[in-house]
C-alpha cells in the first residue's frame, strides 16, 4: 500500500481521535499484543537474549511503534532449580517500553511488574 | 484490593492522561490480547458459541472494560472443508466490539477485518 | 473430506507408526497446544467454568481427541488479592486428563503441576 | 535438577511406555506447543530470520528435543501487500522439523502445510 492509502486510511478510520490518542491507541494495542502473544514461552538463560529480541522485532512492525525495549528478568532465569531447568515466561519477568508516535506526537509507554498490585501494569510513562 | 487502593494506582499511575486517553489506552490493550491470546484456537461450527462467549468474559475482567462482543465469522466454518472439520481461529473471522469506561467517559473501540486492507483493523468507533 | 481421503492420509503418513503410538502423539500434540494456547488468559473464579468448558471443546476438535477435561484450580482464585480481581492462567493452575483413541487403542494423557519439580508434567497415565 | 532425580522422574511417570514412545510423545507436545505459541506474531521479510531463530531455540529447551529447525515461507513475505507491510504468523507459513531423543531412539518430527488437506499436517517422518 502506498503513501496515498496509507494517509486515506487515517483520514477514515480515525479522524475522530486526536494525535496524542492515537498514539496511545496504537502503545496499548502493541503492550496487549506482546503479553498475550508471549506469555508462556519456554525461556532459558541461554535463549533469554534472543528471545528479547525477538519480542522487539516483532512488535516493532506493528502500526505507529518506532521503538520497543524488551527486558526479561535475569535473576528468576538463573535462580531456576526446575527438572528441566527453563521456565515459561510470566508476567512478572517482564520489563517493556514501547515509544509510539503519530504526527510528531510521541507516548512512552510502559510495563513492568508491580509487586504491591501483583499485576503487571502497563501506563503510559510520557506522552509529548 | 479495595476501592481506595484502586484511585491510588490512578493517581499514582495515570494522572498525566485526560479520562479520554485511558479509555482509549485500556481499549487498545484489551484489543491487543485478544487478538493475540486467541488466535491460533481450534473452531468448528459446534464450538464457535462457546468460545466467543469465553472470549468476552476473559476479556471483560481487563481493567476499565465494560462489555466485550465477539462474533466469530460462521461462513467461514460453514464452508470448511479441510480434513480435519476445523480451523485455526484467523485475523479475518473475527468482529470484536468492546466498551470501555473510564470517569463516565465511554469509548467503543472496534476490530473488523478490512477486506481492502487485507488486514484486522482496530479503531476507535465513538467516544463520548 | 469424506472418510476414504482421511484414510488416505493415515496410509501416506501414519503407517510408520503403531495404533498406540499414533494415539500417544496426537496426545501429546493436543497437550503441548493446550498449554500454549491458553496460557495467559484472563480468568476470574466467574469465568473459570466456562474457560475450562471452552478449552474442553477446542481441543476435542483435534485429531484422535475423544474427550478432554480441564479443571482449573480454584483455590489460587479465590485466594487472589491483586488490584483487578483476576490473573492469568498460569501452568500451576491447571489440571487436564485427555483422552485420544486410534483404532480401538486409547492413551490416557495427563497434564498437572508437580510441586517438587516446579514444573507442568505432561506424562501417560495409561495405554490400552 | 541433578541427574539423579532426572533418572526418578522417568521411573516415575514413563516406565509404562517405550523409548520410541517417549520420542514420539515428547515431539507430539513440541510441535503443538510451537504451533499455539508462535501462531499470530507479527512477522515480515526483515524480521524472519530471528523470529525463526528464536522459536528454535525455545523449543529446544523441552524435554527430549535435541534439534528444531523452523523455515517461515518467504514468498509469502515478499507477496504481502497490506497496509501494514507484516502479517500475523499463519499455519500455512511454516516448515518445521523436530528431533527428540530418549535413550538411543531418536524420531524426527515433522509439520508441513499440505495443501490438498488445507492443514498444517504434523507426523512422524523417520524413528529409529
Amino acid at each position: 500500500m502506498d503513501k496515498k492509502q496509507r494517509i486515506d486510511v487515517n483520514k477514515k478510520y480515525f479522524n475522530n481521535i486526536s494525535s496524542r490518542e492515537r498514539a496511545i491507541f496504537e502503545g496499548g494495542i502493541s503492550m496487549g499484543a506482546l503479553f498475550h502473544q508471549f506469555i508462556g514461552t519456554p525461556v532459558s538463560i541461554n535463549s533469554v537474549e534472543i528471545l528479547e529480541k525477538s519480542i522487539e522485532q516483532s512488535l516493532e512492525l506493528q502500526p505507529c511503534v518506532v521503538q520497543v525495549d524488551v527486558v526479561i528478568n535475569r535473576k528468576k532465569l538463573e535462580e531456576l532449580n526446575t527438572e528441566f531447568d527453563y521456565v515459561s515466561l510470566g508476567g512478572d519477568m517482564l520489563n517493556v517500553n514501547i515509544i509510539t508516535e503519530f504526527n510528531e506526537t510521541k507516548a512512552y509507554i510502559k510495563m513492568e511488574y508491580v509487586d504491591e498490585l501483583k499485576y503487571p501494569l502497563m501506563y503510559i510513562e510520557n506522552i509529548e
